[in-house]
């Protein structure tokens, strides 16, 4: 029988993402929740914590390590952003121990990591974990990847650090325009909505061609005139988006000054990265995708190297 | 004592605006009302036209001449779309009138237009007039229009035809990005909000570094680090997405075929035209706004030109 060794959270806006591991590296148990940070009230994270990890507090864990927006202003405990180049040492070095006094085993939280493209300033929190877990899982040291999501990040690893970092806000936007814009009163309810591949082309193929804020108004008229079906808009809308972002990210590779050799790594949930996928192959850009928890796996390498190396508070 | 003659209505989505006419194309009287075609129901268009011209039905006025989206699916009658290029001579022959029987005066309403750019369709309706009279007010027969609003329209004139043009969804994008998204939460509320013309004038230019959906993610990162002041970051958003539709606009010049000499014409509510006039300025390019109500001047000379020759039903 195994024995419980490690909890490790990838605690995000919206959701809540448990792993209990063993010595060895074997899964326990996972368990997830619709507890993300704005769901816990300010001063109540430790509550918050104490019912989501529940019986597994008292498996034996002996350390339980998180990482995402828990770390931000508006979670557990602030933790500062730590400067690209990033290894996976310089995060093992960063991580934030919360005071032990009133927990049942330490609880450390990951750093963010915070860039600069353009002049502008561009942060992660979560991420990080993802993409070393996502590195690990393929073997890989250096790798272009993209992480589909509300605000999907495209990175750079370079011979094992993040060197660089870019967020695009295409899944909020996209939540928006299918909610709350002109947009929606042509297409059906959420309940309704089917995927339609060919109109996510269409879509994809349209993003290249003009301004994405004229491409959008497309979504309108091309159901106005009976071009499109009602039921085809959504995925024709996410195919403006997703190929917008993913034409001017495959355009400022060269910016990025990067010259890695194989396939884009892509990590997120499928119904994601299917739509990534297609508009990568699309495009002519190949794809691989981790066979894995890409963030639990990035946690406990972490938890690891911690342990190893006597750095548990 | 001048006598009324003629009723002009501009009916939008969420506005209603009409001016009251004497033979001469003096205004007697102007009036509007948040009564746009959203806030009427289905059938009850006339009943809200009684109320809304009011006493005006009264005064002696011939005819009522309506433009906007008044004459889409969801107005009073659909008006069928008429295909670019459109002079003005072409909208005079296209005016729907109302089924008389039950109307104090006869109604026309003015057909809207229909492109195709890159493939895709585009629609406008009400600023067709705005255009028309714009150019009659400026005395001239070709130039670039643009249109700020919620869908803000840049237009073609050419000889006296609309040749072209092509819809930007920038307001409504602005305003969900301003009321309900992340971006949102570092942002003063839209009563305490500020116009800050620095902050504005540094998101038209770095709309300019990089694609849009990743600029945007700025407007948080930069409140984020203490970058931009909360009051500032509405107006840096404003200039993100207006830079964004002004650079494409300006580059795809070339693709539209233009070579129009003199300025940009610049047609919309001061606050909106205002932001555009400093974009444009920005980019170097002239811009010129006309004296004068355009929607009300393009009706009134339609309604002219019906007039003298007995078109009017």
């Amino acid at each position: 029988m195994s024995t419980a060794h490690l909890i490790t959270v990838d605690w995000g806006t919206t959701s809540w993402r448990g792993v209990l591991w063993d010595a060895n590296g074997q899964m326990l148990g996972a368990r997830s929740a619709p507890q993300g940070i704005l769901q816990v009230a300010p001063g109540a994270f430790e509550q918050a914590w104490m019912t989501l990890v529940g019986d597994w507090i008292h498996s034996g864990a002996q350390m339980c390590l998180m990482s995402g927006m828990v770390g931000s202003r508006q979670g557990w405990v602030e933790v500062p952003y730590v400067r690209c180049p990033a290894t996976f040492e310089t995060l093992a070095a960063h991580v934030t121990w919360l005071g032990q006094d009133e927990l049942p085993m330490p609880v450390g939280i990951v750093a963010g990591l915070m860039t600069e493209q353009y002049g502008l300033p561009d942060v992660m929190r979560g991420e990080e974990m993802q993409i070393f877990g996502a590195a690990h899982l393929l073997q890989r040291r250096s790798a272009t990847l993209v992480l589909p999501g509300t605000h999907s990040k495209w990175a750079v690893l370079q011979e094992g650090a993040i060197t660089g970092f870019r967020s695009y806000m295409t899944g909020e936007v996209y939540a928006l325009l299918r909610q709350h814009s002109i947009l929606a009163r042509l297409m059906p309810s959420t309940q309704e909505e089917a995927w339609v591949e060919g109109a996510f082309v269409q879509g994809v193929r349209t993003s290249k061609e003009g301004p994405l804020m004229s491409s959008l108004f497309s979504a309108r008229t091309l159901g106005l005139v009976d071009r499109l079906p009602s039921e085809a808009l959504p995925s024709y809308l996410s195919g403006l988006l997703i190929g917008h972002e993913m034409n001017a990210q495959v355009t400022a590779e060269a910016d990025m000054q990067t010259d890695l050799k194989g396939p884009l790594i892509l990590v997120g949930s499928p119904e994601l990265t299917l739509r990534y996928r297609i508009a990568a192959e699309d495009l002519g850009v190949q794809v691989v995708e981790p066979a894995g928890h890409a963030a639990a796996t990035g946690l406990w390498r972490l938890a690891q190297t911690l342990t190893s190396t006597g750095r548990v508070r």
